[in-house]
């Protein structure tokens, strides 16, 4: 297989058009598909296209809310790491990740509870407009239910792609049914079953910046 | 679906077992189970148990060469943030990502090359023994073959995992080749076809640090 010659500025642009042409006939909803497509181009999987699930206009509610200096949350210092913390300065927000603070393990060990569980206490405490992206631990995301059902956090948007095998299918569908359950509605992009991760969380987060500009 | 009922320092031992369940009747090669394994877990994706590629007793050689102080050079600062530099700096070895330097962006900007490569050159300038970790950027992959049929760089071990759709495939080739069509030997652990990523990258670096203790 030979290599294709395409310029460095040039290789993004090129992946987008085949992630189009290998999507097909497939039909994306206009309002979410670069989302979709920078799922794909992060991962290289397809399930995205079929997995990911939008709340009505999620994607232009988490825009409104970055562009008014939201800021975001997530688990994973890898999903901090990856999201284009520059273009989000632009509005005023930042990205804060707690897992590696010494309050947070202290407050886990104390409580029993994950250290993921412990950041989004710690993330409740902040008087700001916060968009959630999680994605590695479904704890912080069951946590993340509990505190929007006591009302103690109110998020502009919920990105939810946690990854694995233990609780990570239920957490979402917490987060999917909490307007059916509970008549509370909260913006939200999940993906559906166990599949997810910090590098998607960032790439879902990334997607919106991108549009915006 | 109820949640499952599972203490914090339990969840990643649980998660395993389901993999396990998950896997069934597939045989694994016992030295590059847990690399697999971890793989899946970071990514629940199953396509992992198929398309990571090992040379003979890589995953030994990873070790060896991390005991012997080895450091890991990545292309990504995501991967950079997910590897446990903290169990690698008790053999001598810390984490290397050059991709944000500014000379690595001059770099790049004089010879036309995407920074990934200008890193390569970088890191082939570092007079010591090193593992690659390349989970985004097949380019960085690409000048890594260059550097080693040139003779300027011979790595102790590469963990090819960039993700995406152009040149991907091709620069794994490259790697996976390397011996029949140069003569050349150099460990490797390389996901074939399109899928990987910076979470990949980092997972096998950690599995191989968490089977060292």
């Amino acid at each position: 297989m030979e290599l294709e010659q395409v310029k460095p500025q040039e290789i993004e642009k090129r992946s987008f058009e085949i992630i189009t042409e290998l999507l097909g006939e497939k039909k994306l909803d206009p309002e979410n598909a670069l989302v979709i497509k920078r799922a794909i181009h992060t991962t290289a999987d397809f399930d995205y296209a079929d997995h990911l699930k939008f709340s009505p206009h999620a994607v232009k509610m988490g825009m409104e809310a970055i562009r008014q200096g939201a800021s975001i949350v997530t688990d994973t210092n890898m999903g901090k790491a990856g999201i284009n913390k520059k273009k989000l300065a632009r509005y005023g927000g930042q990205v804060y990740c707690f897992m590696a603070d010494e309050d947070v393990a202290a407050m886990a060990k104390q409580n029993g509870t994950t250290r993921a569980v412990a950041s989004m206490d710690k993330a409740a405490s902040l008087k700001q407009d916060l968009i959630f992206a999680v994605g590695n631990a479904p704890t912080a995301l069951i946590r993340l239910y509990e505190l929007i059902c006591e009302g103690r956090i109110a998020p502009r948007l919920i990105i939810g792609v946690p990854v694995g095998f233990v609780n990570v299918i239920q957490s979402k569908e917490l987060i999917l049914n909490l307007e059916k359950e509970m008549g509370i509605r909260v913006p939200y992009i999940i993906a559906e079953g166990r599949k997810g991760g910090s590098n998607v969380a960032a790439a879902i987060c990334n997607a919106l910046l991108y549009q915006m500009e």
